[in-house]
């Protein structure tokens, strides 16, 4: 079973306290707005989104920091997901 | 006795909480406007929607996970529906 | 005496309570802006719109579930009508 | 002494009760934004409004019912007038 | 010194209340942004104003009613004067 | 050092309360969005902006009245500037 | 590690106190979304951003004064940065 986003949204695997310590990203906790990193783990097709062309820059197993703002939260198979759209991922993270 | 959408409107039928069990999704029910499982029972033509030319890309019988904020609930039948716009779903559920 | 709607309105004929349950039909009544089923009694032209192009796609005689919230309610020869834009009608109900 | 509208705007005189109750519309008195009859006194010329070309569509004399949500009032030799854009003139109410 | 206005700008001069009197119009003092009488000093060049091109339909020495919600008032040389855009005013007042 | 604007931005030294009464101009100190005398230090280039051409029409040395709104105030070598975008300039003061 | 904005964002390194001392900004601290001095550590690609063509108009290394409201703040490898759009930059700061 899974996740297969529309349009622009993109569907991320939230990564745990531990990896997100081994990656060297610390978030303050204080906000619940704050980005925040993740996986992504399924991209949308992009297309005509509100009347205007939108291109996908991302890709499956990139690490980004994202907006949790308007994130929806979903659970498969007793894991987390995050569904964003692509304008809600703020930078990738390389290494 | 039938649902006809119009537009971009596409009409849910929320699975219920045992088969959204079987189906792997587990929501959580702390918030009124989380994502929630449904199955597609009928797609609107799309067409020229607010000036903007607008296409289906969801088709009957898809389950999928959708944003709840902006639907709306309708009893037909003896059966609860939901009419959300195409763009609250967020991503289509595959086995 | 009529309502003849301009633009993109559509004025409706609320079914009664009783009408609406021969339909099948029945809307919870907990919320205000709950969609409701009516009868299309006039349809306005269409045109252009706030710049943009409108095509009206109901007609007259239809029974549709529209949502309540941007309508107008207006009294004419002790008759109750509700005038909508057509975009505030969620779908038509088939029989 | 008249007024002339600028734009899309239209110069109303509300029907008096009276005349009201002679018309057939009895209008609903708990809402402040409720539709409301009145005749159509004067007729912007419409033109390019916000960059976009807005047409006329009502005519001197018209009776109408409005929302009265965005109109403001004027009074001119002793006589309220409302103004407002055509686009909050939501039917023409004919004999 | 004066008052040069910028893009769909005009410069307002409010009448006096004895004018106001003078002129026939009456305004009710109840609310804070209803509409104004006064007398236009000075109009901006119009010009493209955010992407839309904007021509100006009044001219200095017309009398007008316009909406108090978006001026800003100055004092210049012991007068005040009200600056609002075109779109601000709603009619010109005739004689 | 000195401030470089981007885009339609435009950096205003506020002029002195002094230097206020000499011009003639005299704010109401009521409210905090009032409109306030300045005179232009820097201009941005203009250019595309959220899609749109936007050619600048203001001079470094005017002096000028703006909404205090949307402006962000800065203070460099001791001096407070106030960056606003041209479009909250309402007015230039000439002599 | 390192951050690599998507679209139209740019990284920002917050200058410490210090820093902002020698440099002769003085920032009032008594709001929160006053703007701030920073330097640019990255610069997203740029594109057709809500369907306009977004160009970057600044590079790395620059000292910018920007807009703390639409920013959001990331902690990597024990430095943060905040995460803003081209647009929330207000002006660069040059010796």
């Amino acid at each position: 079973m899974k996740l297969v986003p529309l349009a622009d949204r993109v569907v991320l695997k939230q990564l745990e306290a531990e990896e997100t310590t081994k990656s060297g990203i610390i978030l303050t906790s204080s906000a619940q707005e704050k980005p925040q990193e993740a996986e992504i783990v399924a991209v949308g097709p992009g297309g005509v989104i509100d009347g205007k062309e939108v291109k996908m820059h991302v890709e499956v197993g990139q690490k980004v920091i994202y907006s949790r703002y308007a994130g929806s939260e979903v659970k498969l198979d007793g894991q987390e997901y995050i569904v964003v759209r692509q304008n809600d991922i703020l930078a990738i993270v390389e290494d």
